[in-house]
């Protein structure tokens, strides 16, 4: 019989913000399988489980999701990645490991909707996200009382994050490592001055950052803008 | 020397889907608080809890934060609350218990504040949320690739519901359980179709319910709709 494949939320960084269930999950699991972007990239996800979980004596398989500016490449290495980790199922149990929690911008989603409609048995642990743990780590509240939440990602344009700032009380701007400065100039567009903006830079690794918005300064690659408009960011 | 105040999130009703940190702070905490709305009422939050630690020993206090209609009850009640958190950390580390992630929609984060101004150390320690666990448990991802996600209450009017719906690839609707007719003639005026949305009923709990959007059926107190406009919800 064949495996069953769990997507396995392991939170945002700290070994310690990783649930009961996901531990449980991955201790009973025959594969331990985490994406990479490129071959030979360290993975963020297996150096949390490690912090927490012993993997000795697991069969642990990096899944290649190239991010190849061809989409043909993309998408005949996505298939190629689909075709592993249902050979992996034949073998026994797989839980596919995911940063911060499966369901928000992760490639799991769409393997398990694939390896779904396969014939294969799925389910997904959820998980802390990353923008949780930021507000909890600045102490504000992400979205509180009969405010509204919006999670945006700066992507090209930066249309909805302008949409966002411009209709909810409270937004997180994530991806926006290297978009500080037109994240800056919507929100003098928009009247919010940059003191009701924090910067999650690498939450809960050890380079940590939680600090005012500067659009000056560089920060890291899983940077995370948490602004409020009513207020109420780092004091 | 005065204890520190946890704001110890324990997710959304299932007790694995607590964090280790979680359950370290609880059962480190000489005591453990929980918010009531009034007097007598059970605790969610409380009973997850139950489900994953031992709590002998340990001093338990609920605090109630009335819901009246008069804002004048509600301020004084919530000020009584303060003063007796605060008495409660001269005895030595409160964790204060909160339902899904503290930073979402949760009274601590008033009480962290203001605990915080008087003086008092404080520490937020995030969880896993009902919306992200919804998405987990329908087997959907919440936002992918570069989507938005618009988090917003059913609050009166429905105004930003509204706007969610009409600028927003995927929306989470909350505390929706009476409103389920204003959002299905909501989503009828923007032309989306009702098989785009799922109800999340008290998820992880033991009468959790997921499944398709019906605005005739009665729904439990903690009800959330995803409506994902790209399609993708419950196959």
């Amino acid at each position: 019989m064949a495996g069953k494949l769990y997507g396995v939320s392991v939170g945002p960084g700290d070994p310690e913000l990783i649930t009961i269930k996901a531990k449980r999950c991955i201790e009973s699991s025959d594969v331990i399988a985490y994406p990479v972007r490129e071959r030979g990239e360290e993975s963020t996800a297996l150096n949390i489980v490690k912090g927490a979980i012993d993997l000795s004596g697991k069969r642990i398989e990096g899944i290649l999701f190239e991010m190849s500016p061809d989409p043909s490449v993309r998408e005949s290495n996505y298939k190629e990645a689909v075709k592993k980790v249902a050979s992996l199922l034949d073998e026994g149990d797989v839980s596919m490991i995911n940063l911060g929690d499966a369901t928000v911008f992760s490639t799991y989603m769409h393997v398990s909707m694939d390896i779904s409609e396969m014939g294969y048995e799925t389910e997904t642990i959820p998980g802390v996200t990353s923008f949780c743990t930021g507000a909890a780590e600045a102490n504000i509240p992400l979205v509180i009382d009969n405010e509204g939440l919006a999670i945006v990602p700066m992507a090209k344009g930066g249309d909805k994050v302008f949409k966002a700032l411009r209709d909810f009380d409270n937004i997180v701007v994530m991806k926006a490592f290297n978009s500080m400065r037109t994240l800056a100039s919507m929100m003098n567009e928009l009247g919010i001055p940059h003191e009701n903006a924090v910067v999650v830079s690498n939450v809960s690794m050890k380079d940590q950052y939680i600090g005012k918005f500067d659009p000056e300064r560089k920060y890291g690659y899983f940077t995370t803008v948490i602004i409020k408009k009513n207020g109420g960011t780092v004091r």
